[in-house]
């Protein structure tokens, strides 16, 4: 099953069936297929089949519910919209975010990304029920987005992070498994060294080890590169044992 | 001056003046304004501004053209959007892209992003007047996406590019700036290091070089790491070498 069928698009108390029909083909272009309708003000008319375009079939497969609650009901993941950031600064997204976190939890469940009232989006109430609040950074002198234009941008990121995923699946599938060292190996790596520059005399304070460290940190040090420096160490050391004896 | 002010969204023979006025909208929620046309099959009516929202400015300031020729011709970078791919395949870019290129380009001047006809796109001839050609990764069953929306994602992408643009900006004035080792002075190092681990008799053959190039080209190794890795390589040296000789 394709993990955008997952994804399920929630629209609360629309107001006009035209934003219905337009955030219809705004998700099918993308890929989903799945809108839910929570107590639309006006019922799938002409004017959202009209507005729908080819999209007719997603608004037909829509469901209706009574309430916001009912509508999420067996999703694991409930992330709401809001233009207004209110009190909700820990649990702010953007859209790119979203659509990440959307399509990593697909494999665990199901998805609501849900969209409020034209005019006054979500309600405390239901933006409480959310784990999430998506927020789109608009201008902030006209941030008036409208809604199958927000339904479009998050479909959106939705596809580009699906599509991601899938290359990411297949590159894992195609590589070799990169093995990482140990802390306890590092460490042991960066105490020999330093055992051994100080010998030398090459290393008088802390700043050589911290440089060593950042550098080797960064760069994500792979288990048989590890290996070689170790080889390396040796060497040197072997040859310099020889001399300080 | 605003980078985003450099950008200008060019459209070309529009059929349904409702569509210029929400591509006005979405142009201005995302902070851009300069909206040019070539000569539109309908001029700017009461529909084009009911859809405008409160962006009426944008449509008001908009530009009119004869020609793709001429609403172009003051502009550096030329994207124009093509939903068949053609023969286009070296200049194809995404969204993202487009939006990360368009910003990099503000710098040096003018970019126009142009988007076709509603129904048959840009023309062939139009097409190769672009620099860069941008294609939407749509649902491949269901491509059908509206002009309004595909302004919507291009002119959010391009925000998107210029949040992070800024940014970086920010972050590159707060930082020291890294120094990075010419090409000479790297080979020079890895010279150096081959030279005296064959003579330590650690290295046998060419896979231990191949490996230490790998790990510092990736870690990007900085001038003062280079530096620190040519000190220890030099105390190791000389402690060798009163070994060796």
């Amino acid at each position: 099953m394709n993990l955008l069928d997952h994804i399920h698009i929630v629209l609360v108390e629309t107001s006009h069936s035209g934003n219905i029909g337009s955030a219809a083909r705004a998700m099918k272009t993308m890929g989903l297929k799945h809108l839910r309708l929570v107590a639309p003000q006006q019922p799938i008319d002409e004017q959202a089949e009209a507005l729908s375009a080819g999209a007719k079939d997603v608004l037909d497969n829509s469901q209706m519910f009574a309430t916001f609650d009912d509508a999420v009901a067996d999703c694991q993941l409930v992330i709401g919209t809001s233009a207004r950031l209110r009190h909700l600064q820990s649990t702010l997204i953007e859209p790119r975010a979203c659509g990440e976190l959307a399509i990593s939890r697909t494999r665990q469940g199901n998805v609501a990304i849900v969209f409020g009232r034209e005019r006054v989006g979500l309600t405390n109430e239901e933006l409480l029920k959310c784990h999430y609040h998506l927020n789109i950074p608009t201008n902030p002198e006209y941030g008036s987005l409208n809604l199958a234009m927000a339904v479009q941008l998050v479909s959106y990121e939705i596809r580009m992070a699906w599509l991601a995923d899938d290359d990411l699946q297949k590159k894992l599938q195609n590589q070799p498994l990169v093995e990482y060292p140990t802390s306890e190996a590092l460490a042991h790596f960066f105490n020999h060294t330093e055992r051994l520059y100080k010998e030398l005399g090459f290393i008088r304070n802390d700043g050589v080890m911290q440089k060593l460290r950042r550098l080797y940190q960064r760069a994500e040090l792979e288990t048989n590169e590890l290996n070689l420096l170790r080889g390396m160490l040796t060497a040197a050391e072997k040859a310099a044992k020889r001399d300080l004896n």
